[in-house]
């Protein structure tokens, strides 16, 4: 079995080692900026590692040996994923990230030089700046050759595109969320950027063929969904002390997800009619909660995406199976699928 | 003489064809989303090219020959700047740039997926993030030989950090500005970045020697200096029809110049209180402008800043004359001192 721990501890090593040397140079730019560097490495703390772990067997895949070089590569997708988040989080109004403050939050009295009472978000845009140079410069600079870097360089301009491209477009998707509309947002923004992505870039940097890279999409493509569709779930119904953020968040922003879109096009005439009197509505409370989670179930929205996840899933294991790479390689994916799927974080 | 036009019609062009392609596949990945390409090509458009011009001059006093990859890595640097521009925009909430909508404006009636009225800000976070992601990618694929760009590698990353500390500085440094203070802020946020930093990465990219890389240093800080310093002149005293931006701006935002900083040391008592009582007020109209200008003239703080812009133009120029270099570079930076510091724009 892959063994998850074991890999999330050397990311989190070449995390670490990279943060404290570049957050040190920030500070001594001016120590004024030691607010700014801790919530730099607080921002790349925690995580499942999910995007790494992905380049990583993507690479692993391709018949590459393993190397500290290639678990930096994939360290850099974490780096990645750290900056979007941040910007995430201004962007969703999301007041806490994995339990903690948001770095907008946190940043808020960290300021002064500003007419308007938002330093923290002004501080967080730049920080989350700061954390995408920093991925490009981890992956430029992880140790690779130069030619396995070059055949990856189209890939990271696309995935760069792509998730800029899904989070414009959740913002730009107004009114009623449509299930169909709610997946297509899905698929650029996390889908791909999720599992598919990250499996193409170690693909790509190990060389990998074309029926491999093929596979990494009949793979990632579906269990790229169903980690979104999760997460869903879990921003609705999941316990906030696992998931590390409240299960208002998503219902206050009317965030346009494929739980909410079924909610709407299954629930009865009254129930339809309540939910939209009360999705984005920022003084939401737990009373609200409950009544929207029930309309949820009546509307069999939440078995919906179960059953969507549960089809995805599926399809992701078809496609290894299908697919000739190592077996420690597919047992990895296999076991990536569950991680992935199955988790209540 | 440095022929500008020339220079800038080059730059442009490359510009031009790689944001043409790039933001056809952004469409392409959804045709709502041609308003944020829409957006992300006027960020682009217009400048002076300074930076450009800097980045490409260090190659050329690196004794290198001209061509269209050091075009298109100089032309990098632009997509550097239009990317910081957004987002300053956004944190200085300064409504116009060159004379048009600042990107969060002119996005504000795009997105309708947000519950707060700030869709113009989420989108223009997103398109600073694209814009600096094309940045690194139009570098890496300028057409230099790799082993030209890793020695420019560390540099890029040095410049981003730089960049987004001198950034955040601005914002953390509240209260009243000092001159010190305000010319450390524009130390790291400008003058490196505008001047020095892209005459290191021309020069690095060309294998400049020790030497010449010191020169740039000597040549680029006091330029970078004066040129933000003229920008605060600018800001405050200059034709909005050139700037393209209102003189209340940098009042209305209190921003920490070394001009503003002069002026409160230099202004009696009763001006003095004056100043402060009308900076920072988001409400300050074209009676308000007429009578800080005038504090700013008695207290000495324009004359003082003009003598600044002077000493630190001749330093530039004696770096210039006690370096070895191609006669052409060393004319081309010598104009560039003139572009820089005497410009209305």
């Amino acid at each position: 079995m892959y063994d998850e721990r074991v890999f999330r501890a050397r990311v989190d090593a070449a995390l670490d080692a990279f943060l404290t040397e570049e957050t040190e140079q920030v500070v001594a730019l001016h120590e004024a900026l030691a607010p700014v560097a801790d919530q730099l490495r607080r921002a790349v703390a925690g995580g499942k590692r999910l995007r790494a772990a992905f380049c990583y067997w993507g690479w692993r895949a391709a018949w590459q040996p393993d190397s500290d070089a290639v678990i930096r590569a994939a360290a850099a997708m974490e780096l990645v994923h750290a900056a979007a988040l941040v910007h995430d989080d201004i962007i969703d109004d999301s007041p806490t990230r994995r339990g903690e403050p948001a770095a907008h939050v946190a940043l808020r009295a960290a300021g002064t030089g500003l007419p308007r009472d938002d330093h923290g978000t002004a501080l967080a845009i730049l920080a989350g700046d700061m954390l995408m140079a920093w991925a490009s410069h981890l992956f430029l600079t992880c140790g690779l050759p130069q030619a396995y870097l070059g055949r990856a360089r189209n890939l990271w301009i696309k995935l760069a595109r792509e998730l800029v491209a899904g989070e414009c477009l959740e913002i730009l998707n107004g009114g009623r969320p449509q299930v169909g509309r709610a997946v297509e947002i899905i698929r650029l923004k996390t889908a791909k950027y999720t599992v598919e992505r990250p499996l193409h870039l170690g693909g790509l940097l190990g060389g990998a063929p074309r029926e491999t890279l093929a596979a990494f999409t009949a793979y990632g493509v579906p269990l790229g969904e169903a980690f979104q569709l999760r997460d869903d779930l879990l921003g609705v119904f999941g316990d906030p002390a696992r998931t590390g953020k409240s299960n208002l968040d998503d219902l206050r922003g009317r965030k346009p997800t494929a739980l909410l879109a079924a909610a709407l096009a299954g629930a009865g005439e009254t129930d339809r009619k309540e939910l939209e009197r009360l999705l984005g509505d920022p003084g939401l409370d737990a009373g609200d909660l409950d009544a929207i989670q029930g309309i949820m179930r009546r509307a069999g929205a939440r078995d919906h995406v179960e059953t969507m996840i549960e089809e995805r899933a599926a399809s992701a294991l078809g496609a290894i199976e299908r697919t000739r790479m190592p077996p420690d390689a597919a047992r990895a994916l296999a076991d990536l699928v569950a991680a992935t799927t199955t988790r209540d974080s």
